[in-house]
């Protein structure tokens, strides 16, 4: 069997690790051995086929992943990233977060949220070289940054020639190595079907990130296109898209130790991060902002009612505060107790050592830890100034206003020297964003989070505030809440971009306009712009020249590891990635195990009647009947509900299809255990378990008790 | 193999059911196969023998059970057993709670807290006869009380006109039969060991009830005699009790699926309760009382820091209130979750039927369930009124001078018409328990607990409330606090029984000296007594007639489960029990399984430094070590800590020896996990599990830790 490597495992005892690591498509005939050891059934160069099977049925949602389950479009993906759009398309009188959604027929279908877009993607092009040619070795960090920004927009720019296509280039190993993804753009998402929140949140914040589980996390988004089969804007005259490829579905599921992977776009990993980093991250970073998060959370539910308009506009914000409060809460505790540290300066003991072994290895990696680090602690000295500006953006006025004139700005330039966020590719998306302002807007919340924000801003040192912003809200040694208050409220009172109309008439005004405008949030805009412009240039200048080291350092760290023979995995950026492992429960604390199936009877167990353990009364009665239907597994007695994998995944992942030897779909990848929340920064074999719904509780609730057979007839499902 | 019965498991299914019971020793011969089958090496017999051996070694300390473990009188109990006298003996500067103690010799054991007991149980008499000869039907219900009341006194006072014996007469089945226990007395108990609190609490009031679980909860005392071996007060002279038997200890302890068994003293069950109380249990006095308490708990943390004097005084009294706040928010969940009330109306309705089917059967017992529910509807009608005048009794102020009152009139009376706890055999404890107060009392303290409780009291509607009380308060209509609390604040200032000698004096005065008294908690005791006398009498009468119902009910619950060839044991009642089952593990929720063992691992893994997951420095260090010494287990690679049984158990099982099947010694019952409290009304096979403190873990602690080198030299361990 080949050996795998990660900085955390290099570090674990000796015993053969499995299961870590997110590989890229193009790796896997490295490791192929290994996959087929694991129990795949398919020729693992398949996996490598991006247009092929079962890569081609692969899709991202942008922040999730999702899959094809049918030949008419039907996409499968969880509940919580169907969420928005659910949302979307609920009122008070209509609650279809609470009750659900079924349509029936294709035209019973509802836009999903504006914006929403389902990418396949179709190439993956190593361009490296490309950008690296036009770097040299005395260039400033701004030139350095600037000169790959540029090299980035124009592959970009040329790729996306065809307007069907969405594109990027980013960088794997900190800039170490580049590829140019090229995306179909999918620009008409329906929402198809999705359970009650009851069922597709059971155990919401509480039971989040937690094992037992018993969450029902899927939804079905529908892809529809242009009669001529190209991706178009949403029209009635649209047609259900026909991939190449879509998943065949197994009712069987899987057995415990049984071979699954998931193919998905994971987030972001830190696995490479240096010493320094790790420390900062763990003992300022996230315990300041689990603080901000759990503030305006607690802002949130003191002024909206349960159920109320306002609650519900909040709930998706709501929902994604206290995924991260708890997620960064997790790391924290974890890192305490656990040897993360310890570890990772272990590592760069070895690695400085090895490095030292050689005049060669010292000439050429001899400066970069220490050189990455000078550039660390140097972005270090601004952290706390530039965590209070981003928890301020909570706030969609001042974001609204910021953004709107930093367009006018960006516009003056030609296309391919604007920011990104405001070139022409990127407007269709700030459009809609502009245009979804107020279903997630209240003026009385967005005015509490702004000043509880802001009374953190004011507690910085002077050095450390913004003359500018200082200045619009005469803010001296000490100013009182009061006098906030009221200047915030005179701003809510006067401001007119809590209008659409006014809104999207902005986008396209002139700097000379907002200069002359009165609204309050724009003049804070531009009264502030030239300040946080020159934050902005000081940061890519830092970032230039981090990217001078960084890729050194992950260079030498490979290297290292390849003297090991030891093939490396990049960390998690948002591309596409393949993850194995089995079936599998773990052992949470001494004295307790996890047992790798939840059952229905759970749920029942579980059930107290009140949110968020309140399964509808259907289901609850169709439990303690055991009307189980065609569901139920044999060793469990009961309808398998979620199950536990060994899978290396992180955010993003959500909504991947879990495969079985066959590549079949057995299930949603939607959660990882408690214990592994800080596998993003340091991957633990015996904690580290992803969490699946299992493909016979889906299957058992659309038949069962939402009645969406139509959906059921729509895939194909096999045994 | 025979069958067992309880009501419920009666109602559970088919299956077999093993380990409910907690049975009376003479009980043992009937179940001898079972004992046999379910792996005891002793002649089942042999149980029964009071004096001999095992029985010879197990005592009781009025609340916990214990054990002789050397011929030298070293009692092995619960570390929370012997908190109070760790507490009696610490100061601010020497903080034995903190630190733990270790006598070196005998010279160095501490007096226990005062009025501490050892009871060895040598003789058990049935007297239902006698108790019944001084029955007849047309008593009425005080007539009843009384008859009963003096019959026992009587005996009672004859079975101790040997001082050195306490003897009791205990209703079984609810007044169906009574036994005379007769208990030799030592009164001379001296604390010899009890690791730190952050080992023999080690994760406190979170992890109590809980699994998984690593508490050292084991502490030990020494009883002492007189230098002719009999029973004596504390003295200098006194020279270490040697008991006929005591128990090995094996230090190899026991495996998964061992046969156990502990003999003790378990405090109260319900498991015979009709419908009707358990409704009105669940749903009314366990949310109520539970409220009180954490309003209690909330005062003291609220009004003293961690550590300081103040604390260290109402450490006890909190550890106390928590345990049975989180006892009854528990039993509270599990009921509302549960079946159990659904099951006793089935259960009362079969019985009906039974009872009905035969002419006889009617005529005998027919009226006795309805009689018996008429007098519980009439009890529930005062007990918002009872409940919280027992919890007034919070304040030692107030306790105290209505006990001070009260031992004056009841000295004025020939001893056996006395009430129970103001007899002569009472008087040594009273005046130990006066002596005592000043230890777990702080004026202020006393002071906001009972405004605070006084403030529920008002809100009770005026026929349920004293006029005596509401007069000497000044309480109407419209009562405020403020008023309360300048009548409190002026009455704490002037009393002066916050003296001991004071205390000390009023136990000798007549009621007289107490009416002219100026003291303004001896006032409300005097002024109120009068109609506090009256509710005692009306309770009284309500107690009487119940126990004309009652007895008859449990007659014919008894006959209906004989009928079916199903043996019943009684409710526990402070009582010499065996229950007996096996090391075992559980699943507390569907995913999850609860494993028997917990290792000295989970310590550091659960370790956070700050109580009440702090464990010594020197511990953790050994642990990370691996020094496990001669302790570890093959199977677990470590030592083991803590074990889940499979016992039947209750509070007063605290502190029993667990046993193996040879009944050596093999660790201490300690607790119950949490899914299990409701055991105390509702046995559930599956998740009634009993936490045994592991005796490896006692003696790794001992040796490696403590260094307690002398008591493991002076036990017999055996392997």
């Amino acid at each position: 069997m080949k050996k795998f490597a990660s900085l955390c495992f290099a570090l674990a005892s000796t015993a053969a690790i499995a299961d870590e690591g997110m590989w890229q498509p193009h790796q896997l005939p490295t490791i192929a051995e290994k996959l087929v050891d694991a129990g795949l059934k398919l020729d693992p160069k398949s996996l490598t086929d991006l247009t092929g099977f079962p890569m081609g049925a692969i899709v991202s949602l942008g922040g999730c992943t999702a899959s094809f389950v049918s030949d008419k479009g039907l996409v499968a993906t969880n509940h919580h990233c169907v969420y928005g759009s659910v949302q979307y398309n609920s009122t008070e009188e209509n609650n279809l977060l609470k009750n659900g959604f079924l349509a029936k027929s294709f035209k019973e279908e509802l836009p999903a949220t504006p914006g929403s877009r389902i990418y396949v993607t179709e190439e993956i092009t190593p361009v490296t070289d490309i950008i690296q040619a036009a770097l040299s070795s005395d260039m400033t960090g701004s030139q350095r940054f600037n000169s790959i920004d540029l090299s980035s927009k124009s592959l970009v720019a040329e790729c996306e020639s065809d307007s069907k296509y969405r594109c990027s280039v980013v960088n794997f190993h900190g800039g170490l190595e580049y590829y140019l993804f090229k995306q179909l753009t999918i620009r008409d998402v329906r929402l198809v079907h999705a359970p009650a929140s009851s069922i597709g949140k059971y155990g919401g914040d509480i039971d989040n990130w937690m094992w037992p589980r018993h969450t029902g996390d899927y939804g079905f988004y529908r892809a529809y296109v242009g009669k001529d089969g190209q991706p178009a804007d949403y029209s009635v005259e649209n047609v259900p898209y026909e991939p190449k490829h879509h998943l065949k579905v197994n009712k069987s599921s899987v057995d415990e130790n049984d071979y699954i992977m998931v193919l998905g776009y994971p987030g972001r990993t830190n696995r490479y991060r240096t010493a320094l980093e790790v420390e900062n991250q763990f003992t300022w970073t996230y315990p300041q902002a689990k603080a901000y998060r759990e503030e305006i959370i607690d802002i949130i539910h003191e002024n909206s009612a349960a159920g109320s308009d306002v609650r519900i506009k909040y709930e998706s914000t709501l929902a994604g505060l206290a995924n991260y409060a708890k997620n960064y809460g997790s790391m924290v505790e974890s890192y305490n107790k656990g040897t993360t540290l310890v570890r990772k300066q272990s590592l760069e003991s070895e690695l400085t050592q090895w490095i030292n072994a050689s005049t060669k290895r010292q000439a050429k990696y001899g400066d970069a830890l220490k050189g990455l680090n000078g550039l660390i602690k140097q972005d270090q000295q601004n952290q706390a100034r530039d965590l209070i500006l981003g928890y301020m953006n909570y706030s969609k006025m001042l974001s609204t206003a910021t953004r709107l004139h930093r367009l006018s700005l960006e516009n003056k330039k030609p296309n391919v020297e604007r920011k990104r966020g405001y070139q022409e590719r990127d407007i269709a998306g700030f459009e809609q964003s502009m245009k979804a302002v107020n279903r997630r807007y209240d003026a009385q919340m967005d005015q509490k989070i702004l000043l509880a924000m802001f009374k953190h801003y004011i507690q910085l040192p002077k050095s450390q505030r913004l003359a500018s912003l200082d200045k619009f809200f005469n803010i001296e040694q000490n100013t009182n809440e009061q006098q906030l208050q009221a200047k915030l409220a005179k701003m809510y009172q006067a401001t007119t971009l809590n209008d659409q109309d006014t809104r999207l008439a902005w986008m396209n005004k002139t700097p000379v306009d907002f200069s002359k405008s009165n609204d309050p949030f724009i003049q804070l805009a531009v009264d502030t712009y030239e300040e946080r412009k020159h934050i902005e240039e000081s940061n890519e200048e830092l970032s230039g020249n981090i990217q001078s080291f960084r890729p050194k350092y992950m260079e030498a760290l490979i290297a290292y590891f390849n003297a090991k023979d030891l093939p490396v995995y990049a960390d998690a950026n948002s591309t596409l990635r393949v993850t194995y492992g089995n079936v599998k429960g773990y052992s949470p604390q001494d004295g307790l195990v996890a047992t790798p199936f939840t059952t229905l009877e759970g749920i029942v167990r579980k059930d107290t009647g009140i949110a968020p353990f309140d399964a509808p009364k259907k289901e609850l009665a169709l439990i303690k009947n055991k009307q189980y239907g065609e569901y139920a597994k044999k060793e469990l007695g009961s309808v398998p509900v979620n199950y536990l994998g060994t899978l290396d995944i992180t955010g993003g992942n959500s909504g991947s299809p879990t495969l079985n030897d066959k590549a079949e779909f057995v299930g949603l990848v939607f959660d990882g255990v408690y214990e592994s929340i800080i596998g993003d920064w340091d991957y633990d074999t015996k904690l580290n378990r992803s969490i699946h719904v299992d493909i016979k509780y889906m299957l058992w609730v659309m038949e069962h008790v939402d009645g969406a057979t139509n959906l059921i007839e729509e895939m194909d499902i096999v045994e």
